[in-house]
This record gives C-alpha cells, structure tokens and sequence, in this order.
C-alpha cells in the first residue's frame, strides 16, 4: 500500500503571511486533487525566514499563528507539514522578549496533532547562527527547553504517530539545520529513527550556494542510509534578503532511499510540487522521474545570477534597468544580463565618456550597446567634471582670520571627481527619468579593497556580481555568448584586453591597467574570505617562503610567477592589499549596494565586518623578515 | 585585613591586541605601584569584543592566546583578572570552526589559576545575541559546554580560591551578560553566592545607551544585596563598531556593597584606574570618592556623541570635516559639534545655494559660519543642475528600432539632482581637497523613512545624528550655546522657522517646509522602531481609536491634534511613513553611513532589517473601517 506525499516547493515571500498563505491553500487543494496523503512545505512557509527584527513585532506574530491555525483548518483529507514560528506568551526567550520557537507544524483531517512537550507543534533543535543565519537571536531551541523543564533532548525527539491509509507510521520530522548534524552533539535525524521513525521529513528554507548541493547531496543521503530509511528534504524557492544580502532559494527538494539514494528532486528555482509514493511496510519509496541535473559553473553562476536578480528587481518593482557602459568587461557581462532579463527595450546603457577614456573602449560600448539592441547615449562628462574643478579650485574660501584662501585637487581627487560625476549625476539621474534603478557593477574582488569611489561606481539597487570573482565574470561573459544569445553579443576583444578604470592620462586601455591583476589577486583576495579558517597576511607569507601559495591559493604558478619581480615587490603589493582590505575597503562595503550572493561567503551580512585598523598578526614581521634576508 | 582591589577602566583597541597588551603591561605596573593586591580589567580587553568575523581568523586566535600567556606571566606580586577568548583546538563549535570562549583569565604571581570544568578559564554563561550582539555566533557557553560533558552549570560555577594578603578568599568571577539575569533560566551571580563566594566581579565590555547606567545600577545593586556581598563591575571605554553601528563605551566601572549600596564609580569615558579596598571577613568595602554623577539629557547626548565622534575621526585618521550649512537646524548643530572636537580651523562648512534657498537660510548660513570662526565657502550649484538637466533631457537616446527619444526630467528628478550635486558633486571633492571627510546631517527620522536622496545627503562617513530625533536635535543645539559656547553660536531664528530642504519652489523656507511634523512625527516613528514589542500600523490605529494615541507615543496631545484634519487625514498620514518605513527607506539605510548609536536601539545592525515589501498586519483593515465609518 502506497502512500502518496507532495513536496511543495513553492514560491515565499518574506514577510507576507497573508500572500504565502493564500498561496498554501491553493496548493493544498491542486495536492488534494492529485490525491496526495500527505503534503509537506517548507520552513517558515508562512512568515518567510530572512525578515530582520520584524520578528519582535506581536502583531506580525498574531498574523503568523492565525495562518497556522486556518492552513490546520484547512487540511481535511490530508496530512499537511508546515513550518512557521510559535510562540508562547507567557514565556519569555532571553533577551526578555516572548518566545518564540522555528517550529513545524503538523495537521491532519482539520487538527493539529501534538509535537514535542505537550506543545501542538515540533521546535527546531539545531540553531543555526553562522553565515547569514540568526536563529539564536530570535529562537529558544529544543535544546534549551529541556534543559528548562528537565527533560532529555534525546526522548523529547518522537516520530509523530499518524493513521493514514488504513496504516500508523512514524514521521520524524525536523528542520534545515537538524539534518545538517556534523558539528551538533546530538545528531536529530539518527535520534528520531532510533526513537523508531519510518521516514524522515526535513523542511527547508535553504538558501543557494555554489556547491552546496553537491554537499547536501552526500550529507542526507548518508542520513538516509545510516537511518536505514528514506528522508525527504522538502526546500523552497524565491529570493530573500537580510538587507546587505540577497540569497536565492532554488529548491531542488529531494528523496533519498533507506539505501541512501536519490530517487528523485524537484528542478532548481521551480515553483512545483514533487510527489512520490511511499510503503511504509516495504521500506520503499519510488517517483515517476530521476533526479534533476544539477549544473555546473559557469551554468550554475548564470543561472543563480539570473533568477536572483529578475526576482529583486520584481520585488523592488523595478522594470527598467540603466548601467553605465564603459566598454570593459563587467559593465558588458552586466548589459548582456539585464538585457536578457528585462528585455533590451527596458535597458538603458550609458557611455560616459572624459578626455581619458580610449577610442578603443568607447568603440567597444557603441558595438555591445548595438549587439544587445538596447537603448544607447554618450553623455560626456569632461565639461562637468572641469566646471567641478574650476568651482572648488577658484571659490575663495574665508578662513578663520578673514584670509582666504583656494583648495587644491590633486590627480586622484580628480580621478574620483569623474566616477562620481557619472554615477551620482548622470546615472542616477538618467535612470530615474528612464524609469526605473541603476546597477552597480563592481566585482567581488574590486569590493574586496575597495577599488571603487564611494557613490561614483559603488552605487545602485543592487551589486549584481558583488558575489563573484573577475574569473566568474569572463567566464559568464562567454557562456552568455555561446549559450544563451548564441552570438557574440560582447565583442571578443573585451576577453583579451587588459581591464583599466580610465580616469587618468596614464591609466587608459592599452597604457595603464587596474592594479589588480586578476590571475593572480582574484584567489588572494578568495582566500581572505572564502576560506574555512579565514586566511590572514601571515599565512600568505608562510605559503610563499614555503614555494606552496599558488598550490594554496588555487591560481596558476605561471599566473603568480608573472606577477612579481621578486620577494620585495611581492611584500609590497601582499601589505598594500591587505591594508585595505582590513582596513579602508570595509568603509565602502558599509555603503554599497546589497549583493547577490552566491558562493560559500560573500561580503555584507554573510562576512561580518567591523571599520577596524588593520592587523598584521605577530608571526607576520618575522616570516616578511625571514623572507627578505634570503 | 583590607585587600586592595583596582579596576582597570581602560580604553580598548578592537582589533588590536598587540595594543591592548602593551597597554595592560602599563597598567598592572601602576597597579603594582598602587599597592593594589588584585587588579581587574574587561571583558575581551586583548582582542576587543565587536571585530566581526575576524574570529574566524586562527592567526589572530593565536595571537590573543599568546598575549594572554603574557599577561599571566607579568602577574607577580598580583592577582589579575582579564577577559579574552579563550579557544579549544580539539573541539568544534557548532559552525564547524574552532571551539571559542568570551571567557574570563586570572592569574596570579605569573600563573593561571584553574577555571571552569578543568580548564585555565572561566566561560561565559549567558550569551547575549540579541540588538547588536552576536555571542552565539562566535562562542560557546558554559551551559552547552556543561550539556556536553554530562556536567551540572549550577556546580560548575564555582568561586576562585585564592591566597592573598595572608587570606583565603573565594571570588565569584563572571562575565558581563552573566550579570543580567532578568530572562536567563539560571542567575549566574546567586548561584556563585550559593557556592560561597565572598565577592563577585563582573568584568564587561558594555556599550554606553542613554538610560542604561540607572537599569544597571538597579539591577546589580539588587544582585549585591540578595547576595549580601560587594559586586564590582569593571566596563573598558573607547569606541567598537560593528560596521553599520558604532558605539561608544563610557566604563561607568562601579562598586557595590553587601547591602546593595553604590559605594563609588569611574567617571563617565574616563580612561582610569578605580580603587577600593575590600575587608573580606567584615564583608565591607570602601572607596576614598563616591560615585561619579551620572548626566541627564540633553548632557548625556551631548558627551555621548562627542566622545564617540572624537574616538571615531581618530580611529579613521580624520583631521578635517567638510559638511554642507543649509541654514537649517541639523546642519548647524553638526558644525558646532565639529568646530568644538576639531577646532574651527579644521572644519570647512559650505552653503550650496540653488535657485530655491531663501535668502534667510543663506544669510542664517553665514552668520553660523562666523559664528563659529570655521572656513567658510559659497558654492552655488545651479549652474551644474542646469547642465545636468540640459544634457539629459537633450542627449539622444538611441532606441531599438534606430529611432532616437528624449529623456524627460520631473520636478522630483530635479530634486534629487540637486541634492546630489550638493553631496556626491561639491561636498565630497571638497572634503578631499580640504583634507578629510564629509558629514551626514541626517537625523533618525529622516533616516526612520528615508527622507533623504541617495548619494545625496544620506552619506559620508559618520551619522552623527543618526540615533537621535529631531527633538534631541535641537535640544542638543540649545546645550552647545547655553553650556558649550556660552553664546549664541547657533542663532535663535534656526530654532524657530520651520524646516525645509529648500529644492522646489513650493518648498522653501517661508513657503513649505519638511512633510515631516516632527512634534508628532518623532514620537510615531520611535515607537516603530524604540518600543520593546515592536509597534505597528495597526497599534498605531487602535489607539488612536481608544483616544490613547498621544499618551501611548509620549507626545503632546496638542501637537497631534494640530496635525490633522481628521481621521482620513490622519490615516493617510500613518499610511505614507509606514509605507516608507517599511518598504523603501530600508533600501536607503542599507547603503547609509556608519551611525553614531546611543539610544536604546539604533538603526543598523542593532536593529536588523531585510528590504520587503510593506506589510499591514490584519487588524489594520479592520480598525481602518472602523474608524472611518465613525
């Protein structure tokens, strides 16, 4: 006898109970007309999960636990799992505001049916409060409320007992980060089968990560397998934010066999129901189709990059998009992107030349600009930046004696005097008369250290490959080439020339580059924030004395070998990266757009960060002394 | 037999335990000369306590491990008490990174003393995570260390035996948070009571927040009493950060008697060492001075703001502040404010004139600038908006079909030129020439729903006045005069016109002036975001329906009355600012400057927003019919 369960990887929104609900009931009934018995949705379905401190608002809670209440209402016929907050009001969590709990509910035939501790719904156990998450400061844990009451952690864990098809089965139910067990003292899902569990529901609200997939993938399935029963893992789609942060959410709910296998999951970023049919008695579980393809990169990074910003911009209303189009390879990735999201009518694309900007670039933007089909101007902004110069270098300014006295602008004020004239004063303008936002087309490793003027190019309603390195966007750029426009929509050139911000006589396409050069700082600068233990200026020395940091770092020895003309000249350009990237480059973080976040770690509310001076631990000064003696 | 007891009130360096140890190495030498037998300092006064996720960084780990085992080391003579992280590389925190402690170190004559569960330290028990602390996310405490090991907290939590002056005492160490037991489930400070302690010492690293001071010392002057012996807590001074929030730390280091009296404190901000002398067996303790006065407002914003300024600018390097002078009240009080911590000499106050300003807000400008003996320049800024508007609105945009359109320019677009003319065009480039940086003006119900242009006015590199209302503002501009100045630096006539920004014609000083009432608007708005449960729109409207909306938000009756012409009127009102609160102003915040934090909860990371869209909870529907069928 089969029982038949429906994931629904549906579509939340954070903060809006009232839309998720509506959304829930519509599902419940489509699961009702499949014939499903049990129907499972995932965590925070109701409230969303990524929505701040609108967790302390009573009236937003109330809203929460009515929905609860009306979907248990609502469940005649059906078995229906859902996560939301709980909370109890006459108790209080420790920071003295009411508790609340991430809790899962389970409904069936109109009722609620009881969970853990007399309580009508399971909590959480495992408190995520790493990365993006914050469970702990809005959630009691199971954990913590045993300890309260006096009870065992590992008794509380019981399967709900159901009657369904004529049958009683075992449900172990829990949440996200209870699968996720490696580094918790209690393992929740071995708990819950050894407490004699049939099956195993893990509801989700799991946001994207590169490679994250993969990893779930060998981490449930071994769940599944040591369980010796299957294990759903039910996750939703959609985007959220935790201001500084937009994350993806794209499913790929997944059914694992007691042997371990994935039998099947749902498509990435699809709003579906995935259903299949279980026998308890058996053991055995079964689907229609096999387990969607997961992509690799540069696929996987599109396809992120895409559903990510097409959802912001919906949520933000935006329906119209302006970039500044210099003719370099980020700004074209970006156009081609956007162009491809909102159709290129919607696309307004600037070229802002001064007298330093190359004819090769400008040339470029005109042919990109023409490839996409999407609306083109040149504003020139030597005539403004000059009058800027002229009006602060001539305007006498009266100081404290009665003197007067004039400023001065020296090349790099001048410099940023530019970027600001095209981002604050013509972009910013030209987009809201377009109708809609501008983007802001830095790259992780440019926001790394900060190369970027504050409110001149690190500026606009969101960073859209703020989460990726300038690798990430060459090989974007390409992909969008061959397999989405299928035409050389960005001219090979931009591949092959060396990136320059063209601001001064001497640093102009074919003159002068970036000072990063990319082969070689890209995986510098990944290592400070990507890495496990985040790697320091220190270990960089110890890596290089040691002929193992290219090996470390994961970039080509040739790329590192290139870069340097020996140990002085590498010190210099190691302290002058990581000066600001400790250092003045968390200023302009502070202040930029929010940003798409894709990989293990990306900067914002992912990598916290505080404006601090920079620090170069002890063991640095005797490796930097050990280095130049030899 | 008294015991000399020093409290080491001292200025940490976040970030920088190299600097931090020096200094302490200074301190226990002057301890030493003092005579002192035991000598407290802070909690996590070797690395800082808000660095963000540099705890994630092994290097500086060890760094701290080592300067610990230093200062253990120099302890001859003494016993000292300090906090640190301490760190367990054989064990794993639940994040899967290294296990860490906020824990507590005592050493004496050059050794470490045994701690909790037979380490060299005592650990944290009550980890705060909420408002701008993250403990959970960095450290474990001693409940879960004690739910691992099968241990029991309440035994755990045993006072120090130590040997001094010929005396065995028992001392009941702890570490901030433990202190504030009021929602905890166990009371960190009677349990070592219990246990037998003979004092109790609670070393903090406490931001400074108006009203704190008289929270805390009612609280732990009821700790001392119930536990019948002195409590002495030991708070650092300086400035920490978490990015969006910078805070200031005012020690207030305070010593209470077995009765529960406040027997002396440190004076606020003061870097300085406290002394008293402690009887263990007559359980007394006495002080040569009482107590520190504690200041009211509109003292305490005033000494907060400027400690926390002067702290921030060093910290940056900044020398000079440029800042926009409207003539209004904000800009004002900001430029006295500057003038006073950098001297006038350093501070460059521009009035940027367009067509709109009245001549009173010009001349008012002029007169606060000689007022305040500051560097004083006019730059009028319509010939560049004129340039701006002409090159957009006449510049060919090349569409699709190879036709070519205009874009067309609003009165709300040429607002925003404006202001960003102001800010992103002069002020930042002359702040650079001028040699430092810009101000943001912006006061928090500004910030509260986003009035305020991107890259306009909302940037720079400090909101000076970003944590506090419109109110404080101008009480804070009458206490610079009164107190400060003792004359008449900011002129009477800005306290009394009603304030606009002066972009259109129909909003000019005389004409039409900010949308905001701030007699009303403040005292609303703080409830979103100062209440302890959240309010709402929809409790905004019930009680104005139970006529208890005056008495509720802590404004006048009569200033609300004055604002509106009945309940459409008023309902309109509330639905535009919560609109703004909750929907678009967080897009600006999230991109806003740093903000100088003294309330009871700032915006920023103190309190955490994620970009929705707004949300009515349900029984706003409701009331709203109810009030307008009436």
């Amino acid at each position: 006898m089969y029982i038949n369960i429906s994931c629904a990887q549906m579509e939340v929104i954070p903060g809006h109970p009232d839309r998720n609900f509506k959304r829930m009931l519509e599902i419940i009934k489509k699961a009702r007309e499949d014939k499903a018995n049990i129907l499972l949705f995932p965590e925070m379905c109701i409230p969303g999960y990524l929505i701040g401190d609108v967790w302390e608002q009573q009236a937003f809670l109330d809203d929460c636990a009515y929905y609860a209440r009306e979907i248990a209402a609502a469940s005649g016929g059906l078995c229906v799992m859902f996560g939301s907050v709980a909370f109890e009001r006459d108790k209080l969590n420790e920071d003295g505001r009411v508790r609340k709990y991430n809790a899962a509910f389970a409904a069936q035939d109109g009722k609620l049916l009881k969970g853990y501790l007399g309580r009508d719904f399971i909590m959480k156990n495992s408190l995520p409060n790493y990365r993006e998450f914050d469970d702990c400061r809005y959630f009691y844990s199971l954990q913590k409320l045993c300890y309260e009451e006096g009870a065992s952690v590992k008794s509380a864990l019981k399967p709900l007992e159901l009657a369904i098809c004529g049958e009683r089965v075992k449900i172990g139910l829990m949440l996200c980060e209870d699968g996720w067990t490696k580094n918790y003292h209690l393992n929740v899902p071995q708990t819950l089968a050894a407490n004699g569990a049939d099956i195993l529901f893990n509801l989700s609200c799991s946001p994207y990560a590169l490679g994250k997939n993969k990893k779930r993938n060998r981490l449930f399935s071994k769940q599944a397998k040591d369980a010796g029963i299957p294990l759903i893992y039910c996750n939703n789609v959609g985007i959220q934010n935790n201001g500084k942060n937009v994350f993806t959410y794209d499913g790929c709910t997944s059914v694992y066999d007691g042997m371990g296998k994935l039998v099947t999951s749902a498509g990435l970023y699809d709003d579906t129901l995935l259903s299949v049919k279980w026998d308890a008695k058996k053991r055995a579980i079964k689907a229609e189709c096999g387990p969607a393809p997961l992509p690799e990169e540069p696929e996987s990074v599109y396809r992120s990059l895409k559903y990510g910003t097409e959802k912001f911009l919906a949520q933000c209303g935006i329906k119209k998009m302006t970039l500044g189009l210099s003719g370099g390879i980020d700004s074209a990735v970006a156009a081609a992107m956007y162009c491809h999201i909102l159709g290129p009518e919607n696309v307004l694309l600037l070229n802002l030349p001064s007298e330093y900007n190359s004819d090769i670039t400008k040339a470029l933007a005109e042919k990109i600009a023409a490839n996409l089909s999407a609306n083109y101007a040149v504003i020139p902004i030597w005539e403004s930046s000059s009058h800027t110069a002229a009006q602060l270098s001539e305007v006498p300014v009266m100081g404290k004696d009665g003197k007067t006295f004039n400023l001065k602008l020296s090349g790099l004020i001048m410099e940023n005097i530019q970027a600001r004239d095209r981002g604050a004063r013509i972009i910013a303008a030209a987009a809201a008369a377009f109708g809609g936002a501008f983007s802001c087309n830095s790259n992780k490793a440019e926001i790394a250290i900060g190369y970027a003027t504050f409110y001149g190019d690190i500026c606009g309603v969101l960073a859209i490959f703020g989460d990726i390195w300038k690798f990430q966007v060459y090989a974007l750029g390409r992909y969008l080439n061959e397999k989405i426009f299928r035409r050389e929509v960005i001219p090979e050139e931009i591949f092959n020339i060396r990136p320059s911000a063209e601001l001064s006589p001497e640093q102009t396409v074919g003159k002068g580059g970036d000072p990063l050069i990319y082969e070689y700082h890209d995986y510098l600068l990944r290592a400070f924030i990507e890495n496990w233990h985040k790697t320091t200026s220190a270990e960089i020395l110890r890596w290089y004395r040691d002929g193992i940091l290219a090996e470390k770092l994961g970039c080509s020895e040739k790329a590192f070998k290139e870069t340097f003309n020996g140990p002085e000249d590498f010190i210099e350009d190691l302290e002058r990266w990581w000066k600001l990237f400790a250092g003045f480059s968390v200023a302009k973080r502070i202040q930029a757009p929010p940003v798409l976040s894709i990989t293990k770690r990306a900067f914002g509310y992912d990598h916290r960060e505080a404006q601090l001076e920079p620090y170069f631990p002890r063991d640095y000064a005797v490796l930097k002394k050990e280095i130049l003696k030899k």
